[in-house]
């Protein structure tokens, strides 16, 4: 309870902890204020994905690097896998296969844009690690080459029927879980001091003891899928009641809401002439969605969802994620950044985002 | 009078100047000659386009060096400007789109690929600031995705109707000029000391008084504009006569046309081994037009056009704007150049010139 | 005799050379057993394109290195090259667009990130001369941009007709193979100094009498000839057996076939840490294929073919030649390599070969 205050204390953000008694409140009460609900559980979400973060770190922080690199590698993106889940097991494939789609351009593009621009307006220039930002932007392309295969051959060819795709989809997803593995041993193992610099991400908050961050990793897990259930339920009626189409919803306000607490440590980082750090947070965040929580939805779809989910996505969405790749690729690749680099890659987001908001909700 | 002289001896485009008074002459007499008007007005666009621009940097010149960036930077595709303009009025978009499309691939890969060749021949290898490349390269990056999604996404969703297109067309026009003001602010004001080699461009030339060179780019932005309008009434009838589509004309002769002026000045800055200088016209040109000229002429199409004009080209434009960005970004990418890398680069012009000749009328 | 029985020794693949007169015998005998005269076809290929690579590399030892050059980047890939005359001849058009198409993406995807993957299992990290990867890579691109527009432009419009495309195809034909004699030019004669490392590819092995090369050239070219004719004849029936679709055997199996000999250098090199060697071999193959024989097999076609046939490949194909070149690049870029890297880029591989091996028949 102590460590609990002392993070209060120290990350603002979990203030915003306040809100999630308040869903539970409102949807006892007004089980219909979809729109309250769906605020509400946005605020909610974004404290509860400091505290998972902050745990998931703290654990990492006792078990040496390897496996701690690994834990952090797993369960970095787990409010990302649980809202996923949670929209899953209703059956909500569009907004999981948005939400994955959306984390993966958010991070790529909105997280590290607006690193480059928070560090660029600090500094002159920064230089980063461009050996590892490369390798990042690789493991990000293959996964874009993955998830759009299915859609790219399967739309040029007419004949391609839905289980081919349904085969096509298993047989990727077993192929990027083994890539992700094997970048683990190389990023982790033999080659790990190519990454020393992204390795120490949460380095300067103060750990919790490895006794409560298991315990807080367990409760926050649980507290997070129920809030889930009220945001999953609330977002497409709310999304209606705002005005924005479900595309955008999916893509850009589930994206921001359940990556909010690794910007928070990207942005800091770039605020420190650390850019090495908001870098790997930014593409390791996204490669990870890509290459892990993913193909772990669509394993997960044959258990828990109501029809095996596949990995074809919507043209648009396949179109975004190869521009994401393609600029992150592009702005990395020199290891240098101003300002001016951010503001490039914020507009590639801005473009895509006003597409998604203006594009007519039957289209999306 | 005696300046004007004086560049006449110094630049013998300018001798064509003497069909500025055969193309009005001819007017008069035939007016129904679209071919010979037609090669009229090529011939008196290409010495006025020389004057538009010498008279802008002669302008700038005076103006120091931050106004005069500005200056340069919003008139200098002044022609290709007047031209599209005259066509908008005219109702005919799709010359309109062929020749922003056109423009910024004919700079991207002939005025590029022809500099590389022409400085190869003489100088063995060649060396280039990599640093501003890759921002000219980044920031038409942007251009591209902008101009493309709203093909892309339309496109692939079948839902999309004009109203999206329209709504879509304007704020990406809006997100280009805020992405245009903000360049000039990087690249003029802030991070000028990376920009250093292409601030200079037309320094060898004298530079006219400012009385002179004001009165000079009034009245040459008039003659064009009437030129212009006998090019645009006589264009598509001469097309025909030559055999050649719609898509060419727009696509490549307008282009030549409109960029013939700063062709002369990168082509003799790749033969004084000043590759700096020819890149950053190439692509400076390439992302003016993408991020300035094509966005404002939406903005006008509202107050000049029959109708509102969109951003949206026909999926070929788009597939050839792209390739031309990413072939821009690969054989700059490394600052060096040699004669066999111009090739390539022609090549890729090449192809494309040849699919649009051969396109048959009705599928462009 | 002798320096055949020296080859059998240092090469074990010549062993391979029984399945020669077994594949003759067992058609004599057996007209329609097509799975085992697919697989003996296979088998006897393998050690022929052996030989005969070693028998054009002889030939050009003796004649110095511009004619040797020259050589070897014509006959280079005539396994390819005669495997693909044979379709030809048949009028199997599918098939020599699927082994034109997978040649190129075997050669950039599998020979490439196998030797990086070899390599780097033995060495930590490897470096290569990145200005000439890069080279191959911009090449290579060219040639993608020249067999996807077709496709492109003619998909995208609905108005472009056969005669278009053939048309289109004839003088795409033209500039790819005018853009390999001045790659010729660039990398034999005016910047030799640039691709030193790859020129001498075959040196470790003792060159045969120039006399004997040159009969070896002959005969063994007319024996792949007679073994191509059985094997183009059994692979449709033989696929069928085998449960493969025409378009995984065309672009795979086809492609590993045919370049088994040159992926034995190239993987010999990688574990000789000459890893310079291995992405010349990879890169300069598959520029090859795209820039000379597809064209001559266009150009071909008039001759010997029943029908004139055309550049046009199935969409899926271009995607994945597309993503094939864009992956050589991104990954030689940087002039270094590590195993993950040589994982990363068979993993792409593996998903094309997947996709197409899962791909129902109707839709290839």
């Amino acid at each position: 309870m102590a460590s609990l205050l002392a993070a209060l204390r120290h990350n603002p953000l979990l203030w915003l902890l306040v809100f999630v008694p308040a869903v539970f409140a409102v949807q006892s009460v007004a089980h219909d204020a979809h729109t309250m609900l769906f605020v509400l559980s946005v605020l909610a979400i974004v404290p509860l994905a400091a505290l998972l973060s902050h745990a998931t770190e703290s654990v990492a922080a006792k078990t040496g690097d390897t496996v701690g690199g690994l834990l952090n590698a797993s369960l970095g993106n787990l409010t990302e896998l649980v809202i996923a889940l949670t929209a899953l097991r209703s059956g909500q494939y569009m907004l999981v296969k948005a939400s994955i789609a959306g984390a993966i351009v958010t991070n790529t593009l909105f997280m590290l844009g607006a690193s480059f621009l928070l560090g660029g307006l600090k500094y002159h220039t920064q230089e980063f690690n461009r050996v590892s930002a490369r390798l990042q932007a690789c493991l990000l392309f293959l996964a874009t080459i993955a998830l759009l295969i299915p859609s790219a051959v399967g739309q040029a060819d007419s004949g391609a029927s839905a289980v081919f795709t349904q085969k096509l989809s298993l047989g990727l997803s077993g192929l990027l879980i083994v890539s992700y593995a094997l970048g683990m041993i190389f990023s982790l193992k033999t080659h790990r001091e190519l990454f020393a610099a992204t390795a120490h991400a949460g380095e300067e908050e103060t750990p919790w003891p490895v006794g409560v961050a298991l315990v807080m990793l367990a409760v926050v897990t649980v507290v997070v899928a129920l809030v889930s259930e009220v945001f999953v339920e609330s977002v497409q009626k709310a999304a209606e009641a705002f005005g924005m189409t479900p595309a955008f919803v999916g893509f850009i306000v589930v994206a921001l809401v359940g990556g909010a607490a690794e910007m928070a440590s990207a942005f800091a980082g770039a605020r420190k002439n650390r850019l090495d750090l908001s870098v790997g947070i930014a593409l390791g965040s996204a490669s990870q969605i890509a290459l892990f929580v993913a193909p772990v939805l669509v394993l997960l779809s044959y258990v828990m969802g109501p029809t095996p989910m596949d990995l074809r996505l919507w043209p648009g969405a396949v179109v975004m994620m190869l521009f994401a790749t393609l600029t992150a690729s592009l702005v990395t690749n020199g290891g240098r950044s101003a300002w001016f680099v951010g503001v490039l890659v914020l507009m590639v987001y801005l473009i895509f985002a006003m597409t998604l908001y203006l594009l007519p909700p039957a289209a999306a």
